[in-house]
């Protein structure tokens, strides 16, 4: 970078006045937004929905291959995810950022470029946050509020026996985007000569670095008048996500290896590095996806939609969680998403 | 410690069932709380107040000082301070943790105990969050959900000509313990064998380390019928907060040096350290007094509160923010509050 603004030229408040000077609000609920002690929300007869995400540099995600554009973007996302997973309409963000002073004003533009451009994408406004120093690393802490009818979110726990088991999209590619980045940057680091060998896999490093949160199923859900009776978005791998959903609604499941969807891309990354394509979708993290339970009687209406899968059923708490596999084998399913606390 | 179970043998989920286990929920606003994608709110045609912060380790809490109970339940006022500085009633709070694998269960249990201990002092539900590792320290993020009735919050820029400027409480404190364990720090990382002299400084510690917010000044405003025309909280030091209402108001002040409240334990403590007491007043932080104008017509309703101290009055922006100091002479008022960026 040519230029670079030391951010103790600006002071706390100068550099909250910069990053958030072009803020257009979007969202009538948002009445007071960043500037003051609290941001003040009225949803007006509408319930709110909440949530709250850390981002740990060098846990996280590594600023060696994540430009700040896409960060600051995912950052929105992954939050607003877990808003949809409450089949709930995501309206603002709140962001709290720590960095040490090797960060430029340059860097926390291009970082908010990110931002703004995900609140766009997704409707939501930024009405607050918190701007402080570290000693160490980029900390990320993003707030996102949504507001649903009342009584009318979607819990993990309303599967019931007989369900089916459906989730959007593709899962794995995120998984095997990062295998993919973290190969390139050891290459890298032994022989920084070498160009970086991302040919033909622009689909999975995408899907890592500038996930999208599926504001398109929950719209669908309401245009086709369905009902999850359950649902979780899909961040630390199909098999996690799935045991979640299983122990809070108390149930068990059947699921079907030969169903779960994976890319065509995915398959052939998994080929390459030697990876089991399943595995990947199980245990891999970050994709994003929805999985959800709906009544059997709803099976006729998303049927034909290109985006979700039927991938299983629910069944009795004593059957378990299981997965069959294409060899036709059966397996009880086992969390090995990826556990920060097992580094 | 004794005893140390480390966090890894119970993973994310375990440790999340852990912590959270014996929340009793205290609002009926609070709809859906920890396991979920999101919580839900309903506050039942009120409106939704909401804020943010991030506590870093080295930056704003030295663990060699500051014990893990204390630090939990200042996490907690510290946000909740924010919510009353709108005039709003504290509802809820979601948390995020990140921490490097130096930390025990124990550890966070402490940390939680004083966590729950704040929740139930303000009445606020635990409703949410994230728990994740670090590479370094013990990162806070604390989210801080309110309620105030339609269109009733109290805002930093409502100050007019006129209004007077008040303080509850007293300040400089914070800052003055704060000093005072840092040079017992440094003492005893010279000379590991000295006893920390504390001695007849209870107070100036307590403030640093288990602050309290002003809850009671928000009641006493309802139950006076005192709407406040602006407010914020003391959290870097009253020159830099009085600058703020006078910024989002478009107003000037004079303040008078001889009516700032400081206790005399700070008087004290700031004499031994040969400091000023009002430098410390208006440049320390983190004392969490509510700094607020009224309307003049208002004055007779608060000019007994034996906690609420009439400091000065809002003039014309053109006359900018002024300190009369006891020997007579003006000074304008600059914002040397903490800067976290200076360090």
């Amino acid at each position: 970078m040519s230029d670079r603004t030391e951010i103790s030229t600006l002071g706390e408040f100068g550099l909250i006045d910069h990053l958030t000077k072009n803020i257009e609000i979007q969202n009538a609920s948002s009445i007071v937004g960043v500037g003051d002690d609290a941001a003040v929300i009225d949803h007006f007869g509408k319930q709110t929905v909440i949530t709250n995400d850390l981002l740990v540099e060098g846990v996280h995600f590594d600023l060696m291959y994540t430009p700040l554009k896409h960060l600051g973007y995912k950052t929105v996302v992954v939050n607003v995810s877990d808003i949809y997973a409450m089949n709930a309409t995501p309206t603002q963000i709140i962001l709290g950022l720590a960095f040490s002073n090797r960060f430029s004003l340059e860097a926390l533009d291009e970082f908010y470029e990110g931002v703004y451009a995900a609140c766009e994408e997704y409707g939501v406004d930024l009405i607050g946050g918190d701007t402080t120093s570290s000693q160490k690393g980029f900390i990320i802490s993003c707030t996102a509020i949504g507001e649903v009818a009342p009584d009318k979110y979607t819990k993990r726990s309303g599967a019931q026996k007989g369900d089916l088991l459906c989730v959007s999209g593709d899962l794995g590619a995120a998984f095997l985007g990062l295998t993919l980045l973290e190969r390139e940057k050891r290459i890298f680091q032994e022989s920084p000569g070498v160009q970086p060998d991302l040919e033909g896999e622009k689909y999975i490093v995408g899907r890592i670095l500038k996930p999208e949160a599926r504001k398109d199923i929950t719209a669908f859900f309401a245009e086709a008048e369905i009902t999850p009776t359950s649902m979780i978005d899909v961040s630390d791998g199909l098999s996690s996500e799935i045991l979640h959903i299983c122990k809070q609604s108390e149930v068990g499941c059947v699921l079907y290896e030969e169903k779960i969807p994976i890319a065509e891309e995915s398959r052939q990354a998994a080929f390459k590095f030697n990876l089991d394509p399943t595995a990947c979708a199980l245990s891999g993290g970050e994709d994003y996806e929805l999985l959800f339970t709906i009544k059997q009687d709803d099976y006729d209406k998303l049927k034909d939609h290109p985006e979700i899968s039927v991938i299983g059923y629910i069944t009795d708490e004593e059957a378990g969680a299981q997965i069959y596999t294409k060899g036709g084998s059966k397996h009880p399913i086992t969390a090995q998403g990826w556990n920060a606390f097992n580094g």
